[in-house]
């Protein structure tokens, strides 16, 4: 198709203001990778697909999975697990349970205590029953607050608070001259993974390290409060891990392989990813008599949340005594997989998946996404009742053990690399959802392909597309006028690029699988993550109350997964894909440009004594040191490979435009076939298999999570954080080893092309 | 002096570190307009100056000033003033009170009760004594917690919380469809005059207004609460006037003459700057019950204030009755005027000014600034007895009546209006003082003699010059990038124009004389602002508690009036004033560029539907109106005049060095008289008799307080203003009559140069 058409149409629906028809784009165009025929053929199945899913039974499916606590290790994990896998069978599908056995501590001590400072306290660790919700008093089976894979220990200290305690809260610390050397850290949650706050923590020195979740971020500040609203009340504690994920993700005990019952398991002591120092979570009603204790320098503007006192930093007086100990035991997840034989290709396989595990009873995250795959795995199997035949196999995954690390998701990948590494088209992921705007990330390869989905999906409240709504949402709210600039013109909305936090993490980062994330939400805001009250009664009160938009959910990646299963041609593009990488490369070089400038302006700061001579004489103040300059680094190397692939792009994009004209390759059967060959390896190509340097389970050159950020996605991390961390030989470096992958990219990019040329 | 010259010399001194010593620059170049011996002179005049002042004197008169509460009206307000003539004889200076009657009314009722919505609820209305704090228990003399000139009224009304109640947050309601129609508005202070928050809550169909101080600003959250720290406690509240003082200044019964005893009155229901609906300020305390009572909206994050709850809009539930009858009583103004009398030029008089009223006790706000201008006074009057004789007339004004709105000053200067447009060739204010960095903002034909001055004293904390240190935190923590190097590279650090807010209000707006306004600051946070904790105890605790940065003012109020009455020539200088109205033409160039990209984006925005698209349909949300595109405006005119402008002070600049080359223009004394008169006059001439359109109390086309801002200045107002309403014809209207101005001025300015070439 060509851009500038698309362009064009969108300003005119733009303008019209009308929902842009379904139909109207449908009989026009082939689907992207398909012929004619087969476009014609894919849609009237499609249509017949929307039709199946229904609200009234991902509410059944929610009501069922989160009746009783359901975490890793739990009665109910195990019987959800056999639930799901009774349904795949029930609506046909081919479905079996795999174990695998993991390490999963559980409290088994736990205090904060308040010992000096200001009056005692001991912290009250525990989230109250709410009347009106009837899952909220499963005490017995809920898991008690805490962090997983806390170090054990007993310590007591002066506390410090260290704000978001990501590393620049600590150049703040630094410049105020406050150590955290022997003290026990006070971090609120937020801006990063969970685990960086202990990790950056141990780094500095700290003893231990509390958690706590300030009113302002997702208590009474944002809104009304549990149970009359959807946010966190002054109890709300929330759970969650904080394995430092920054090398490996998965079972601590098994990095690398699969955590069958029968691997080689790492002695607990020697587990990389088990934190330095003992971390516990509290509510901010616990959180707030310790605060208070808390004297030293005012916390600056951007550090206070939302607690009636004035935030201090420390050290003390105020002084803990925090105690953590866990049962240390091996756990079974179970992972349902399911799946549906392709006609075709069966050894391409198209895989979606979602977790069933918990940290409660879990309605948010993960049963509403879990639901409405599980819905669109049903309306699948009608399909195939109905007579559709999927070219390749389709494999459903209800994960275990995501919460803990990625555990399910990981454990099956690494046992099954090889198979996966050979088969895997793509994977399609999803999680939490709620009420809103569409969302994607994922694989560049595959932006303009769910670009084309969403703009084939109806958003329930408006009418409008998902896509449209997706692009007029930016277009009112854009972080900054280029982007706002970029979703008016642009003919794709530009995806985000995966970082770490679900189960797409093992597909993309060790094997190299073109992966995407999908979900809605926006007007759902909330603070039951992680806590006991996030269940039935909060979701079907707050959130996607009729489950349109989980409806709209299993239609979305119904629509992506059957496309993906049934095209002639793979729908990978390159355009949208070469462009994001100009992108990255002009990121790295300013980048650079503005760390030259920042240590240039702050030594000459230094050499005028203006940090001197505007500090107040009463505080405690230092003055930072002058640095070295960071030095130009030679970007030259990925700017060549990366113009290699916008040409490699431009010939790919030339030879289906060809290929369509003559209608497509579908006729000739074995050249698309080894064209798929090359599209589906376009993302392996991506992989260094020894990983990004320190960090081996992370092998794609193109996307990590941050070492320091733990969610947020680095694009060509192996620069990226080489530069962030000063370390300009590994920068040049790997320039160098990212530019060789991109340049056998742009090969391989133009051999499909060629062959696509050539095929008839 | 050549610019380039001195910027070399900073350069150096910046790369040294070391104090810039006052001896190096003092003997190298002759004080700007000064010749050589004149100079040198004054200079050894102006070291015996700075010997005289002394911390202690300042602590002392504080303690005498502070020690009840002297407010408009009060014994205390009376005996201050015969107290302060009193020292002014005793130094040795020929003084005498001046009195005006000036409408101040004070409270007789007090009412702010919840009366739906919530507990019943009767605000305290009270602020209470502090054991340690001495002064705090004077209840009997103290103002009750009021806003002076609020209307008389008794109304009931839901509550609408409207952060700080300036247009734009209007703006915000309006688009989530919240109407303060019939409503009482609770809106926190900052961000504006306090005035203009009942005003514009008037103009949208308010009642009632409540202003309260929320923790957040100036309470908890910046740091510790008084008396453990200097900020404000639970039940400290902000008194204050709320004139509407957008169209005069001064008592509100004697627009445009003075407030003498005989003086013609309007009846109080004319009087146009007192407040349409009844207002009344609160306490944190008082205040959350009422925010606790509103629910609807919840407001957006940067509304949210630190009180521990959701912070919503409204309106109601909380309904609010709400009382307000004030004394209407006039009320007897001491202004104190002293006098030295000049023995060259008696007939150009050089005016100090600081206030003396207080709301309370007032130690801060004004005796800090009133008691270094006293010893200012002191020092000046000891120099006379050791034999200097300043050329021109100085004289001191401790001034009544500026709380309630400059009436003190508004009135003495509306009744000696022509001696003053006659004769003053510069008015100097300071009002509140603490510690920390200078600070200076005034009319830009001083900024380079400012500067000069600033170079010429040094800071007590860093021994650096307080010019030094205050580029040096500029350059440390600057707003952006180009203030950064605006600091670093101007030779002039450029100083703000003046808004409203203190005494040199009716010198520069009314009659248009070169005035300045400084003060140190920027080290001494707190939250005692108006209220009774604004004492002895606190400025002696929490603000520059040795008096050492008083006294600094002292010496920079003092060597300023010195070089001002000495001058030779008076140092009024043209380049760095031509240099800011090229950045006021620019400013509003962009801002006419703006105003058109933004009418142009959102017409855009609501034609693709966005706005629509984007909004949550659970929600109450209104789409916003087209509207017309801002037309094109011609600032030829003004560019030209500027530009004129620039080429006169260009002259002047070339024909002060050659004079300088020849020993200055002082041995011709009818010359420089002549050219002295013109330099006067520069700053008339920026005068439109009938003021600004409709704002007939403001005379000055550079410079006025912000019709909708009240403390901040708007440059070139006349125009800003007018496009900030849409009002294009005015705006046109305006530039054209500013260019007219400045074409004068141009001319003015080359006369004065020509002069100057001429003077042998």
């Amino acid at each position: 198709m060509n851009r500038s058409v698309v362009f064009a149409a969108l300003i005119c629906a733009a303008a019209s203001l009308a929902p842009i028809s379904r139909v109207t784009i449908a009989d026009e165009t082939p689907l992207y990778g398909f012929s004619a025929e087969s476009s014609r053929t894919e849609r009237q199945w499609e249509d017949k697909f929307r039709a199946i899913p229904k609200p009234e039974n991902l509410r059944a499916y929610m009501q069922q999975l989160t009746a009783r606590p359901h975490n890793v290790g739990s009665p109910y994990d195990k019987a959800n697990a056999e639930w799901i896998l009774a349904k795949y069978k029930a609506f046909g599908l081919d479905a079996h349970i795999e174990v695998f056995d993991v390490l999963f501590p559980t409290p088994k001590e736990r205090l904060v205590e308040l010992v000096e400072g200001g009056p005692h306290f001991v912290a009250k660790l525990q989230e109250p029953a709410i009347p009106q919700d009837p899952t909220s008093n499963q005490q017995s089976e809920q898991l008690p607050t805490y962090n997983a894979y806390s170090a054990d220990g007993d310590v007591t200290g002066p506390l410090v608070y260290v704000n978001y305690g990501i590393p620049e809260d600590y150049e703040e610390l630094e410049r105020r001259r406050v150590s955290v050397k022997g003290a026990i850290v006070i971090s609120r949650y937020g801006n990063a993974w969970r685990g960086i706050k202990p990790k950056v923590a141990a780094e500095h020195g700290a003893i231990g390290c509390i958690i706590y979740s300030d009113p302002r971020d997702d208590g009474f500040s944002p809104g009304e409060t549990f149970p009359q609203g959807p946010y966190r009340p002054k109890d709300g504690v929330q759970r969650g891990s904080v394995q430092d994920s920054g090398e490996f993700m998965g079972d601590p005990l098994t990095p690398g392989v699969g955590a069958t019952p029968d691997a080689k398991r790492l002695p607990i002591k020697d587990a990389p990813t088990i934190t330095k120092i003992p971390v516990l979570p509290l509510s901010y009603a616990d959180a707030q008599p310790l605060l208070a204790a808390i004297a030293g320098p005012v916390a600056p503007p951007s550090w206070r949340g939302s607690l009636p006192l004035t935030y201090r930093i420390g050290p003390g007086p105020g002084k803990v005594h925090l105690k953590v100990f866990a049962n240390w035991d091996i756990k079974r997840l179970y992972d349902v997989i399911a799946k549906i034989p392709g006609s075709t290709y069966p050894d391409e396989w198209v895989i979606r998946g979602n977790h069933h595990d918990a940290w409660v009873n879990g309605a948010e995250d993960p049963i509403s996404g879990q639901v409405a795959m599980l819905e669109q795995a049903r309306a699948t199997a009608e399909l195939v009742k109905a007579g559709w035949k999927p070219k390749r196999t389709i494999i459903f995954c209800s994960w275990d053990g995501e919460e803990p690390g990625l555990l399910g998701s990981t454990e099956w990948v690494e046992t099954h690399a090889e198979e996966l590494r050979q088969h895997t088209v793509a994977y399609i992921n999803s999680d939490s959802t709620g009420r809103g705007f569409f969302s994607a990330e994922g694989s560049h390869s595959l932006e303009k392909f769910i670009n084309d989905v969403a703009r084939d999906v109806h958003d329930p409240e408006t009418g409008l597309t998902v896509w449209k709504r997706m692009q007029l949402q930016q277009i009112a709210h854009p972080e900054g006028k280029d982007d706002r600039d970029e979703a008016r013109n642009r003919p794709d909305l530009r995806i985000g690029a995966l970082g770490g936090g679900s189960d797409y993490g093992p597909f993309l980062n060790i094997i190299g699988i073109a992966s995407l994330d999908i979900s809605f939400g926006g007007e759902t805001g909330g603070g039951i993550y992680h806590s006991i009250y996030d269940d039935f009664y909060w979701y079907t009160h707050f959130s996607d109350t009729d489950f349109s938009y989980g409806r709209t959910l299993s239609e979305t990646g119904g629509i992506a997964t059957m496309r993906l299963a049934d095209g002639d041609l793979l729908p990978f593009d390159f355009s949208d894909y070469a462009d994001t990488l100009q992108m990255y490369v002009r990121e790295l070089k300013k980048f650079a440009k503005e760390q030259r400038e920042e240590v240039t302006e702050r030594n000459l700061k230094i050499a005028e004594g203006a940090f001197t001579a505007s500090a107040d004489p009463k505080e405690k103040y230092v003055v930072p040191a002058k640095q070295e300059i960071p030095p130009y680094l030679n970007f030259a190397p990925l700017e060549n490979s990366v113009e290699s692939v916008v040409l490699s792009a431009q010939e790919y994009s030339k030879a289906l435009a060809k290929a369509n004209e003559h209608g497509g390759v579908a006729v000739a059967g074995t050249s698309s076939a080894e064209i798929n060959r090359m599209l589906i390896d376009s993302e392996r190509k991506l992989i260094t298999p020894e990983g990004i340097p320190g960090r081996p389970g992370y092998k794609h050159e193109l996307y990590a999570p941050g070492e320091y950020t733990g969610y947020e996605a680095k694009a060509i991390p192996a620069v990226r954080e080489a530069m962030e961390q000063k370390h300009w030989k590994l920068a040049e470096d790997g320039i160098v080893r990212v530019a060789k992958l991109l340049s056998d990219e742009a090969a391989l990019i133009s051999s499909a092309a060629e062959k696509l040329s050539a095929a008839k």
